[in-house]
């Protein structure tokens, strides 16, 4: 077997039993995924996945940077390929680097998948690369694993993905208007036409446009413009925004030298660093957008996107070579605190990917201001120890309701209940230990174990 | 019960025994608390304390901030309030919303005082708050919960204030000549006529002026109206000086730029940055002050105060919406650090809320120079996580004799008897884990607990 | 006895049992000790070591740090002088001041030394001050205690000094043509020769022009006696370089900008920023020559040197005020990447005192570039705590075959097997908890040890 009944709980007997305790109760609990990368093409069309490698490898960048960061070729594992030339030959030389994973999530991920979804349970290795390639491939030709049989048999309940604006949601509208009750919804990811350094931003600008007939050559037919495309996505279902920015950082300008500055950044007229002033400013615009419309803000900010620029040049965006930097928000965030902080109809859920902040400014931050909640742990922390530093540094502070439970963030839609088990598992270990110690007593330990499961990502996300 | 004798302590059969040994001989020495937030006119008085929503809620930023995070209005709250309209109200406020506090070391305080001081052993909820209410509020009309009697209930042997120059210590004064026999002392704490960004600057220094018969308009009267200030608060039983600016930044000016900037900072010259230079100079002097007259210094760095304009606009300074930012000590405290760093007669003891300076630069400072100190885990860290994480990360550096013992650091007083004894609990759980890991034998773990809550206070703070 | 055997193992009995099954498979394999600072002139001339203070208190800044944060004078220590006067009396006073230590490593490192290689099994105090010296005294002229035969008994393999291009290698060359068949290998450390700011750069510029025949006036003439120094050292089996640069700061100039760079930081013309632009360009340079010659390179940066000016003037440099500060390496290693960063034959090893940067950017650098690898928890961080944060923070996203094995890195020779041992048993008991949460096989996890005792550190210096 490659799954244990009792995996990641701590070892200590009586904590153990605690935890086990717990996590009976809240295991069978629906998943809610309030922030993806998954497609609603393929619930729309419903079409098989391809094989093993386009399903496991190409995608996950989990996975291939790990393997080229050991001297794997990208070109080898035909990273970019919309056909795989040999996909067993990818997969082959993904299961004899199957070592290097040990001690990662990712590990846990797989075996998660390859012995719940596909029954295997002899570890994978060169020696059994075939058997489980063969094993996978003939399951990916049955029915019970196209994706609406597997969004049934994971027991999801809502499912979002992640949008550009200038997306024409069509399979949102396609899914909506079938006969499928799955609950696939949008998420409203505005940095195409918010970020002056996206690629093609001045396009995007115009496109935005035309799609909603403003003139978004004007700041004001910019913002109805935005405010035209949520409405078309809250009609979808979307009930938040994310944004990606470098910096947590956000500005409160007159008007008048917000919509000066939106020329000049539309225009190529910016300085260097007005880029990021328009990204800082369209943050506040964008809470007072969800003031009016009700959509709940994510910001995920402190990842230099394509740090490894022969990569990037080759492969393209998120090939693997995002990197985290140190991220400052107690000041950051105070020119759109100062004008909204205050709002508790407001919901703003931040992220980050520096652990340094958890228990010096964003649990501080959430445990006042009445519009903040905290996300949880991401990306590269999104693990069993990352999990744990979460909650043993932000919840002395911030308390357990200032979370807003699990999200799995993955392109990788197999991996969802994986992800989702390793949280429940991580957070029951977590209150087993409170238990145990006897900060928390047993009964209130269960009932945040089912808010951290299923009851504060429903009421944070408005699902 | 809402307590558990052995709460905190390490689940692990063998380490919790350990744990409790080393604790029965440490939880009942004497409470040494040489920086807080009590009140010396409460002893002075020993008035009734009032109602229980005006002990508990009303002064605990800890409680009303986590209130405010979830939506609870400050107003309903009636904080700021000198009487409260309707305290049994704020008290079911308080008590519907007690599960916030799940896992947080504001529950376990208040739950300490609730059963150890109130007798209350069922859970504070909605369902228990007029009973709770009822309970305390006729308690509280009793003799013993005067705060002389609690005082020396709560075993007591000195308690510090923090003081400003300007505060006449009338009270002081008349506990020193009354005839009880508690120990309470002032802590110096100069913000108001050292820091040029404090409201009342300029007044405050003229009021220092008057108060000292010194010419605070020039750098030398100054510097004498301090020295004088000082000496007040030595003649009553003063021991330290506490320090809390935004940054740890110091200074080391000649006399005549020292004079110059005074000047400048005094009559509205000065420029942005020339108030952080002030503060820096200040602390160097401050330390020259202290090798003078041997008043140990406090410094409290890395907090943004005021974070939320409203709130502060609305309900006034430490209405719990400080924030910390990240803080450098390497290259803050190197002027300083360069003329008095190698006093052995000098004692500077190092607060922060950073707390990845720790294992980076606080405990390599400590574990060098002469002078230096660590204080204990500080406000939003002095929590059971927090206060493990700095012995994990202190130790194996600094060793434990450059640390300084425990901190209440708090307005509530009744709080002091839970925080001293989580301290105690925490400490000895610490060193459990290194005797049953064999990196200490029991008997040098049973010197360094005792060292640790009594041995180490009374020296650092010469009390 | 002064140690137990199953010392830094978790208490939990199942956790305890694995770690030890664990530990016995490599408790006995041989020392590679790839980054030291021992001195290859003991093994060359093998004479007796001096007596207990000299070996113990004089050269351990680890030791004498302590003492002195604690009040003991450097004079009273004999810091700084080449022959002791009353090396008794030292030692006696560290003997007396031996409860310091307590939690820290140095403990441990010297508690092992003292049992293990003198057989002292009573714990050193004032009390038994007279006997340790006395045991350690004798001992220490007795064959047995000789460099080399130490040397046969630590069951080491090889053993890397650290070097200044400047050295003349000789007791290199002698060992080497001695019939003594130990494997003492130099490492190229430039600092001397690439840092400005290093005392005597210029000179030392011109002694490596007049040591390699080579016009060091000229950029080409610089970089081409860097590169014979480099065969020099490969030579004598140099298999690595080393860099100990203030910060990580890489850049990538054109040929004719370095060129007047060379020029300006020779002649004293340089700005106050030139000196580390100029430390950075040869990062890249010497990264070039590595993929030219295959020598591994280390950079360690981050330490402020001589943070203690008056101990510095007086004592001289590593006299124990290096004082880490906050380091970046997401941009600062960027131009270095953004040309090396993808070539698989080449091998960066990146060093910390930032621990903040284990999760944010060094793990996330190292598990995606093919020539990064994750240098072992470095000074203040080279404890059992230490080295527990290091996995715990870095597995998850790098794994365990992006590290490189163990680093004692210490001027202690005889701390050597100390430092080697904790560092096995703190794998295993991380590697032990992983087993007993399921997270990884035991098989696995033997495989596992041996690579972090072993392989890895073969493999990633090409010894």
């Amino acid at each position: 077997m490659l799954l244990h009944n009792d995996r990641l709980f701590p070892a200590e007997p009586k904590v153990r039993s605690i935890a086990r305790s717990l996590y009976e109760r809240v295991r069978g609990l629906p998943i809610v995924s309030p922030h993806g990368h998954t497609q609603a093409a393929w619930f729309a069309t419903n079409d098989a996945f391809p094989d093993p490698a386009m399903l496991f490898v190409q995608p996950d960048h989990y996975v291939y940077r790990m393997l080229y960061s050991q001297g794997v070729s990208l070109d080898d594992l035909e990273i970019g390929q919309a056909v795989m030339k040999d996909p067993r030959k990818v997969w082959r030389i993904f299961a004899s680097h199957y070592h290097l994973f040990r001690g990662t999530p990712t590990r846990m991920w797989l075996d998660f998948a390859f012995q719940e979804l596909f029954g295997l349970e002899e570890r994978l290795s060169e020696k059994t690369a075939d058997a489980y390639y063969d094993t996978i491939a003939a399951k990916l030709l049955t029915p019970e694993f196209r994706p609406r049989a597997l969004y049934t048999r994971f027991n999801i309940e809502v499912l979002a993905t992640t949008d550009s604006p200038l997306d024409t949601l069509e399979h949102h509208a396609a899914i909506r208007s079938s006969e499928w009750k799955g609950r696939i919804v949008p998420a409203f990811r505005p940095d195409s036409v918010v970020d002056p350094e996206f690629a093609g931003f001045a396009d995007n600008i115009a496109k935005l446009g035309a799609q909603t007939g403003e003139d978004t050559a004007t700041w004001d037919g910019y913002l109805k413009a935005l405010r035209k495309a949520r409405a078309r996505f809250k009609a979808l279902g979307c009930t938040s925004t994310d944004h990606g920015h470098p910096t947590a950082q956000t500005a409160d300008l007159s008007k008048a030298e917000a919509a000066k500055l939106f020329e000049k950044v539309c225009t190529g007229k910016a300085s260097a660093a007005e880029p990021e002033l328009f990204r800082a400013q369209m943050l506040t615009e964008l809470a007072q957008m969800s003031l009016e419309d009700g959509l709940v803000m994510q910001i995920h900010p402190g990842s230099v996107r394509n740090h490894n620029r022969r990569v990037f040049e080759r492969y393209g965006r998120d090939t693997g070579a995002d990197i985290p930097r140190a991220t400052n928000y107690v000041d950051a965030l105070r020119p759109l605190l100062d004008r909204f902080g205050n709002e508790s109809t407001l919901t703003i859920i931040l992220f980050t990917l520096d652990e340094t902040t958890y228990s010096r400014e964003l649990a501080p931050l959430a445990g006042h201001y009445p519009c903040l909640r905290l996300g949880p742990a991401w990306w590269f922390h999104d693990s069993p120890e990352g999990m744990m530093r979460f909650r043993e540094q932000v919840t002395e502070t911030a308390g357990f309701y200032n979370t807003v439970g699990f999200n799995d963030d993955t392109r990788a839609f197999l991996s969802i209940p994986a992800r989702h088990d390793v949280a429940r598992r991580i957070d029951c270990a977590f209150l087993a230990r409170l238990v145990a110690e006897q900060r928390l007593e047993e009964d209130e330990a269960h009932e945040v174990a089912h808010e951290l499961t299923y009851g504060l990502v429903k009421k944070a996300y408005r699902l």
